[in-house]
Formats: C-alpha cells, structure tokens, sequence
C-alpha cells in the first residue's frame, strides 16, 4: 500500500454538470453529500435540559445538545440514541420531532427530537462536563451552534404539546456558523 | 493523471472504532454518510399531483414523485425546488413540510415538502413522461419506491390543514426498498 495520501484536483467529470474533487492518483470522486446530524433536547422528570460542553473542536468548551453525524444503515432516530450515549451516557426516549435545519452554509441537515431522560448522565469522551439545566438557566451565550438555540426555543415553544408541528428552518446562506 | 480506478478494501483507520472503506492506492477513507433526499407533492389548482415516469434507475418506467439528492450547499427546500424543475419542468411553491422518511436500509433520509404547481409541466432527461393525475387516479401499483407512497399518504392526510404536523417514518431495516 503506498497510502501518500489522495492529491485531489477540482474538474468536471465526464457526463457530469458540475466541478467534482477528483483524485489525480486513482480518479476516485468524490462526491461530497450534505450531512445530517440528529439530535435531542433530553429533559429530565424536572424538566430539566441535558446539556453537554463539547470537548473537542469545533467551539471546544462552549455548550451544545446531545447531537451528531448520522452513520451509514442508521435510522435517524437510532442516531439521536446513540449521540445521547456517546455524549452524556445517557439512556433516552424520544417522544416526537421538533426540527428540522437546513444549515446549507455547511451543507447540513439537523433533524431534533424531543427526549426524556431514562438514565444517569456522565460525560462521555467528546463532553468535557454535562449538566441538568433549567431552561432559563441554560447558559445562552455559551452556546455552541445557533441551532442550538433553534432547538431549545422549539422545545419551548412546542412544551406541553403531546404532538407538536416540527419547524423547518434554513440558515441564511450567509449566516455565520457560530 | 494515472486514474486507474481508486481500490477499495475495507479495514478500521487508526484511532477509529469502525470500518470504512480505505482506498489502498492513495490510502483516501470513504466516509460513506447516508444521503439526503428532497422532495415534493406537487398539486395543481385542481388538486392534481405532479407524477414522473422514471427514465433512469432504479426502478425505469415506474412513478415517483419529483425528488432527489441534495446537493453541496443547498438548502433542502432549494433541492426539492430544483428537482421539480429537472425532473419535470416545473416551477413550485412549497407550502409545508409533510415528511421526514428515514431509510437506514439504504441510508437514506428522505424530506417531502407539499407544494402548489407554478407553471406548466413537461419530462426533463430523468423523466420518460410526466403527468398531472387526480388522487385517486394515481398508480399505486406501479410506484417506484415505498417513500412515494408515504409522501402521498401524508399529503392526503394533511389536506385542508394549512399547518400540518409533519410525520416521522422509518422502514423496518429489514424491509425491501421497492
Ligand atoms: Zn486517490
Ligand atoms: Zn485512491
């Protein structure tokens, strides 16, 4: 194996409409896909937010929800499961869908779920800490992402209501990320 | 440029916990991320829905509705707007979101918006034939993909509300794509 690495070039492939990343080692396209992530906003019996204070970049340090890249022959569901666990170690129950965030800047699509709590919470390896937090008590200007923010205020708006309607946001192409 | 084809063999990147597909000629890692599809039920003022004929694969000669991968970029209401516009033509308004379809069979998550009909139809290149067909007239025996019959589904049962609460679907891993 020689492994030195792809060394890739910006071309149009044959029969295509548009500039590809093609490898100029192999000919490998590389046809980058947006990517979703799926999330939770986890509430305990109190009604209490989990969240997480990220551990690795980007916005080390700052506070996020449970919520991760989606992996290959996963549901969306089993994905805002398992990002609760790897995050928090916490066991959670989703109860509906509350977002869905067009991010095209970043070529991202989150999709949120209101969560309860089954569980104790610990940090897992990509939080530095993880807390159980009363909603106006959530540390807003330490957040890590405004969908963050778009989560929380949907859970908030959406409290109470056994089946609320999920709200489809797009970021303003020329938004910042953070 | 050698481009003698990338080739793929399936091992676990150091510092990772699973297996990907690593290219052994230039060592690039596939990430394969699950794929983002948008889509549209598409009616006109008399209530007709927008069908396609497929003329590509999978599933050539079959109906579907005007949908598609997302692109790098885009937001996911662009790419259904898009789609309608290659697949048939046709220029659309999006009204609400009527579904979020997750596939992990095939790794897919599929978003399916309601739309009004803008302008006139007619096949693009991924189309054999296009059609504006009353409800109850649409070939449910020759639909492409089980998602078609959901977004229809969902349609159906949101109509008259102007603020429909969106469904959440996910197929059974186990279940046939067709
Ligand atoms: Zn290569
Ligand atoms: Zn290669």
């Amino acid at each position: 194996m020689t492994a030195s690495g792809p060394s890739f070039e910006i071309r149009t492939p044959e029969g295509e409409d548009r500039e590809r990343r093609v490898c100029g080692q192999c000919g490998f396209i590389d046809y980058v896909n947006p990517k979703i992530v799926a999330g939770a906003v986890v509430a305990d019996d109190l009604g209490r937010i989990l969240i997480c204070r990220r551990a690795i970049a980007p916005r080390t340090g700052f506070w996020t929800l449970p919520a991760g890249y989606m992996e290959e022959g996963e549901s969306v569901e089993a994905a805002a499961r398992r990002e609760a666990r790897e995050e928090a170690c916490a066991d959670i129950e989703l109860d509906a869908l509350l977002g869905v965030y067009s991010i095209p800047r970043i070529s991202q699509v989150q999709i949120f779920f209101r969560a309860r709590l089954k569980s104790e919470i610990a940090p897992g390896p990509e939080s530095q800490e993880v807390r159980l937090c009363a909603f106006e008590d959530i540390p807003r200007a330490t957040l890590a992402f405004p969908s963050v923010h778009w989560a929380l205020d949907d859970w908030m708006a959406a409290r109470g209501q056994p089946a609320p309607v999920p709200v489809m946001r797009t970021q303003n192409p020329g938004d910042q990320p953070y």
